[in-house]
Formats: structure tokens, sequence, C-alpha cells
């Protein structure tokens, strides 16, 4: 037996215990404690919450809860600047953001991954490959040794949940062969070439039980992460997709098995219309794990927009099912995004994630829009700005057109006279 | 038998005659000609090409053919200038939107509707109601002798497609007390105080056949209004909204029977669970009519971003069987949009169509994302221009980024030397 304080949120849920992340994420979702429990024990919700991260608020990612909104923010190796990073991390917040997580590539990453934890009331996931990578020199120099002390760096500060690409094996690189992007996720490419390298098993499939033990001493939340996503429409679904997510299940078994909270990332570019089986397939292999997802983008084409492609993708993974979606700003595929991005792609993914849940037939959302609406039959500007997704862009949309219409109380600009709220209300 | 250069599109496809309208229609679309034909006799696709259009260059919409965008441009009572409107109509032929519709509800309508159509050379809609409202000062005072010269003028015109709200009955009228927003169709509103105040069947539905008989003449493709569509998510899919549905589908086949080209329109505000359903009901009640929706808006909080919102329902209905998108843009229930917000819905509404085009397997389109993604997978930036979506706002991006970062040829500024494009290619 464990102690309990060293227990994870799983291992208390499996011990019927109630803890005090679970009470403040049940008043927070509405919903009640002990069903939240037994979801937590049976692997359908998870709580990042590293016991190392002092100042946060928990929240819940799965089933019966809200869909969440991930921020990547972080240095790149040409831009880099903390404070700019810390900026983003500020604007994420007030933008409602879920959870954030640090990608840093560049600048000093200890340092980063400290401020932006010491700094963030939300969830802290990072990569821990990247930084054991850059230490490292070159992919091929990694060694578990190495990883794991960098895992344990990260968990030690306070992340409260890590990406872990232990899906992609030796085994499915021959069948990378086929696609026109072979690996876009950067975590894989380095694993890819780890292997290739070496002509050995992935270092992270081999040690995986002993990453598990770290998760578990701190209570980092496994994200087990798709380094075999699809890059472009045409690699969709494809084998290679299919069978990493298939040992993405197993690993999440063996993450539970260790008392270990886990959830399963997923694609990428998938058409429109394979959404769906994306996000069952998911439930299926991984006996019904939250399901974190980076889009789906369902277009290679709209650079510049790509965050809008993702809500479209990502509402529709999230009708069927997905449970957190990760934002992917208007800079996507061009370069690092600056603050404005962050705050655009949070709010087109939040759109996506409050439309999604909407669907799923989440009461609480359903209401929001059901005061909404009576507010604008009535044309209540003010009901209408605080149920309003942004309420800071509506009143300001307001202001603009109040200098243009005088008396916007009577009918707004589009029609005038002619406003139907209006000609209904004369009935 | 009717002079044949007086008969509509979908006369001479029941003559099986092949007009240049649909030789143009079907090059542009890269369709067997013959096939076009046979689906516009059977109704499946419409060619709005009013005879007295001298400059258009015609577009298809329907089964099998790329979907549609429709931009609303046109005066409001409060802001009125007709050079604005043609430089929205300007904005919106170089963001590369289908048709245009003018809504004018202000100023000089006649020398509006006439200066748009002889600039336009994509097909222009209007909604004759209103202009017949304005002129006989309010909507009790219409008549169908009114309504009839109204539209007659914009058919002579050259107006290529008309909405008529004539599925909105006087029967239906007391389902909508159980509503939150009764009536947000503008159209609807006019015809349901007309018919409150006369307790008479409505105008249009009694005269509809003398419509018809304008509409051949000069083959106006009728563009049938939701006059009942639901304005917040509760209202959805009631039984107001199916009601109207199965009159409009009785309505389409009497202009079948008369030889007038049809499209019918849709909702309107949906949660995303319920859009199949509305596409399957449209294309059950109306024999596959091709399917013009205006959204779906899948929420009802998104105002100031409810293009967006749009995006996401009209990607969806689009997979299922929409044939026509009409945009939203950002003030969308605040006021009449700018120029800017022209652009913007426009964009994002060809995303969700080509999203849509996608999943419904249009080999065009996925074509494009395939050769985006191979120059993607090359850092061809010059590629990946040109087949961008919105390949100016790409070069400006790409510009800016190359300010920032000397050799975007080795990878963009968010991964560096770590693009994992480059690490492929390290194989």
């Amino acid at each position: 037996m464990y102690e309990t304080r060293k227990m994870t949120q799983f291992q208390k849920a499996q011990n019927n215990e109630i803890t005090e992340e679970m009470k403040y994420v049940a008043k927070q979702e509405c919903v009640d404690v002990n069903t939240l429990m037994r979801d937590i024990a049976q692997g359908l919700v998870v709580i990042p919450a590293n016991t190392n991260h002092g100042n946060l608020k928990p929240i819940g990612i799965g089933y019966g809860l809200k869909t969440k909104v991930n921020a990547n923010i972080g240095t790149s190796p040409i831009k880099s600047d903390l404070e700019t990073e810390l900026r983003k991390l500020d604007i994420a917040i007030k933008s409602r953001v879920d959870t954030i997580m640090d990608l840093s590539l560049g600048g000093n990453l200890n340092e980063i991954r400290r401020r932006v934890i010491g700094t963030s009331v939300i969830p802290v996931g990072t990569v821990p490959i990247y930084q054991a990578v850059i230490e490292a020199g070159n992919p091929e120099d990694l060694t578990l040794d190495r990883y794991l002390e960098v895992f344990e760096r990260h968990a030690r500060d306070g992340v409260d949940f890590a990406t872990v690409h232990a899906g992609i094996t030796l085994e499915v690189l021959p069948q990378l062969e086929k696609r026109v992007m072979p690996i876009v996720s950067r975590g894989g490419t380095f694993l890819a070439r780890w292997m290739k390298k070496h002509n050995k098993q992935s270092f992270l499939y081999d040690g995986f039980d002993e990453i598990l033990d770290l998760a578990r001493k701190y209570d980092v939340t496994m994200s087990l992460g798709d380094g075999l996503r699809p890059g472009c429409l045409k690699d969709a679904t494809d084998e290679a997709q299919i069978n990493e997510l298939k040992i993405l299940g197993k690993l999440a078994e063996k993450c539970r098995n260790r008392g270990v909270q886990v959830m399963i990332e997923g694609p990428g570019h998938i058409p429109l219309n394979q959404i769906e089986k994306n996000v069952r397939l998911e439930k299926e292999y991984c006996k019904n794990a939250p399901f974190y997802v980076l889009g789906p983008l369902p277009t290679d084409i709209a650079a510049g927009y790509d965050h809008i492609a993702c809500a479209i993708g990502g509402a529709l993974a999230g009708m069927y099912g997905a449970d957190f979606l990760c934002y992917v700003t208007p800079k996507e595929h061009v370069s690092l995004p600056d603050m404005q991005d962050v705050r655009e792609g949070i709010i087109v993914t939040r759109i996506a994630a409050h439309i999604a849940d909407i669907a799923k037939g989440r009461n609480l959302s359903i209401q929001q829009d059901y005061i909404m609406s009576e507010a604008r039959s009535r044309l209540d500007w003010d009901i209408m700005a605080d149920y309003a997704l942004d309420p800071e862009n509506f009143r300001r949309l307001i202001k603009e057109e109040c200098v243009n219409n005088q008396d916007i109380s009577q009918g707004c600009s589009m029609c005038g006279k002619y406003c139907t709220e209006k000609i209904n209300k004369a009935y």
C-alpha cells in the first residue's frame, strides 16, 4: 500500500476516497461528487493535479464534464523571451482557457517552466522529451536514464500532465513509407530517429513502467502522445495511426494498473467524415480514457485560418465524445504565435467546445444559450453581454454600434425599424 | 410549348437540351455535361441565371457540384450608401464568393439593385418582399398585385434567384406561441403580421402560381424562404419549422411542375447534433432540391464570432448534403457588417464549404489539399501559397515571418531547427 498523501487521484477514487480536488471539480461542474469519484476510478475522468503544483485550481477532464480547452505556449529556437511567454499565459487565462502547455524549445527551459507553473493557477502540461533532446544535443544520444531525469525534474516542478510518445514503436516505422508526410509530431520524429539509429525498440516503450513510477509519485497525468498523427488528409486514419492507437490503448491499461491517471492524444489532419470513426476507435481501444485532440484539422489548405478549421473539427470531435481540445492558432503551419494569436485561438476553440457541450446535452451550456436568447428577444443588450461567450468583445461591438446608431435599444443597424424582435413584440 | 429562348434551364434540361450555361458550369466543375443536364432535369441542381443578367458567369448549385457560398450585402434603414455596397460587392468577388444577395432596406432600392446586378458577374439574389413592404408603407397594406409588380421589377432587372417566403401559412401561426423567439426571418414577420391583420391565408401562398409565371418568364430561380427558421437553439427543429419545411416541399413540386428552378432555404439556430436530421428531412420532403442553409448556427452565445460558429454548422450541414451556404459575418446579431466583416465572413464560409466538399468526396477539393501537403513536406512556401485557401493572406504571413526569421526555407519560427519536415528528410 502507498501512503495516502502519495496516492494519485485515481488511486484514491479506487479507494472510495473523495479528495479536495474532486470536491472542487464537482462544485465547478455542478455534478455529483460520488459520480465523479466513480468516473475517475473507472478512468473516464482525470484531474491533472500534481501534488507539487501549489496554487492550482484543479479541473476535471472527461466523461460528463465540460469539454476543456488547452493552449500551447512556449519559446522556440528562433523566438525566445520569457516575459513574452508569461504575457501569453496571462492572456490565455484571461481568455478563460482551461489548461496550458509549455512547449518551450529555446532559452532557459528550467526557468521558463518554473515561472509558468509558479504563475499558473490552471493545470500545466509539458513534453519532457523536448528538453531531453535539447540537453542531449540530438535525439540519437538520448537514453532512458537521461529522459527519466528530465521527466522527474518536470514532475518535481509541478507539471500536471505530460505528453509521452510511447506508442510509436520500431514495428510501425516501415508503415510510414506510404505516407505523404511520415511524421509531423516533434516527439515522434525524435523517437523515430533514435530507433532508426539504434535499431532498437523505443526507450519510452521499453521503459514505460519506470516513467509510470515517477508519474505516480507526483500524480502527473500521463497524456499518451500520438507521435504518428497524420499531418495531411491523405495520411488520415491509416494503418500506422490506428496501430499506434491500439498500442496507446494497451499503455493506458498499464497506467491504470499502476494507479496513474491517463488520457490519450489524438489527431491531427482528419477529413470531417472520418472524425466520428476516430473518436469511436479511441473510446473502444482505450476503454473510454479521456480523449485529447489536436484539432482535428479537416483541411490542409487553411493556413492563416487553421484555428477556424480546427474549431470545425473540434466541435464535431467533441460532439462524438472528445473531452479536451487543444487549440491551434492563426499562425499554425507558418510561425510561432504571438499574443493576439493566442487569444484568437482560445476563443474559437472555446466556441467549438461550447457547441460540442450543447450537442452532448450538457445542461449548464444549454441554459446559457437559453438565457442569451431570451435577452435577445427583449433586445436586452446588457444581459446579452453577460451571457456572451466573449463579453468583453461583445461590449466593444455594442459600444461601436451605439456611436453609429443613436438607439440600439430599438434594434441594431442591420434591420433598424424592420427588426424582427420589435415586429414580434408588436403582435 | 414555350419558345425555346423563353424556356428555363430546367425546362431545357427536361427537353434534353444542353445550354451554354450548362456547358460553362460543367467545365468549371469538371463534371460531365450530360450528367449535369440530367441532374438539372431532376431538380437536383439549379443554375440561377436570369435571361436578363447580361454579364453573368453562371454557376451550378446542387448535387455533385462544389458547395457554394453566398454573401449578403445591402443597405439598412440606418446605414445606406450605394458606394459602400458596391465596394462590399467588389471585396466579396475578390474573396471568391459564389453569389451575392442584395438585401437593401434603405436608400434608392431600384438604383442599388440595378447597380449591383450591372456590376456583378456572379449570380445576384434578392428578397422582393422587402421592397414591396417598404413601398406599401407597412406589411399590412401589401397585396398580391403590389408584390407581383415588385417581383417582376426585380426579375426584369436580372435577379438570378429570389427568396419567397411562401411556406409560412395561417395554420402554423398558433404553433409559434410556444417559441422563445416566434419569428426571426424578416420576410416571415411581414407575412405573419399581414395574416394576423387580415385573418386570411398568405398572399404568397395563395398567389404562388402567379409568382411562378413571372419566375419562369425570366428564369428566376425560386429560393423558398424558411420564414419560420428557429432563432435560438430552444426553438430548433420544432413543429412549426418542420411543418413549414413540408409545405416548402409541396411548393417545390409546384415549381418543377411549372418549369421553374427551385432551391430550399434552411435554418438557422440548430444544435450540432440536429444538423444531420435537418438536412435529411429537407432532402426527403423536398425531393432532393438544393439546400441553401443560413449557418446553421449551433450556439446562441457566439455574437462577435457568429461567422465562426456558422462555419462549424455549415461544414457539418455540407457534409450531410447541404449545397449552398449563406455566410454570416462577425457583426451578426449586433450591426450591419462593414467591408472587413464581409471579407471575413466569406473566407470562413469558404473554409466550411471546402471542408464539406472533401467530406463529400469531391476529387478536385481533395487534390488541392494533397498538392498543398506535398509542398508542405518539401517546405516549398511558394507552392503552398498558390494552393492556400486565401493565398493573399498566406503570402502576407510568410512575408512577416521572413522579416523575423532569416531563413524560412529551413523551417518556420514555430520549430526552427526542430522542424519535423527537416528531420523527416534527414532519414
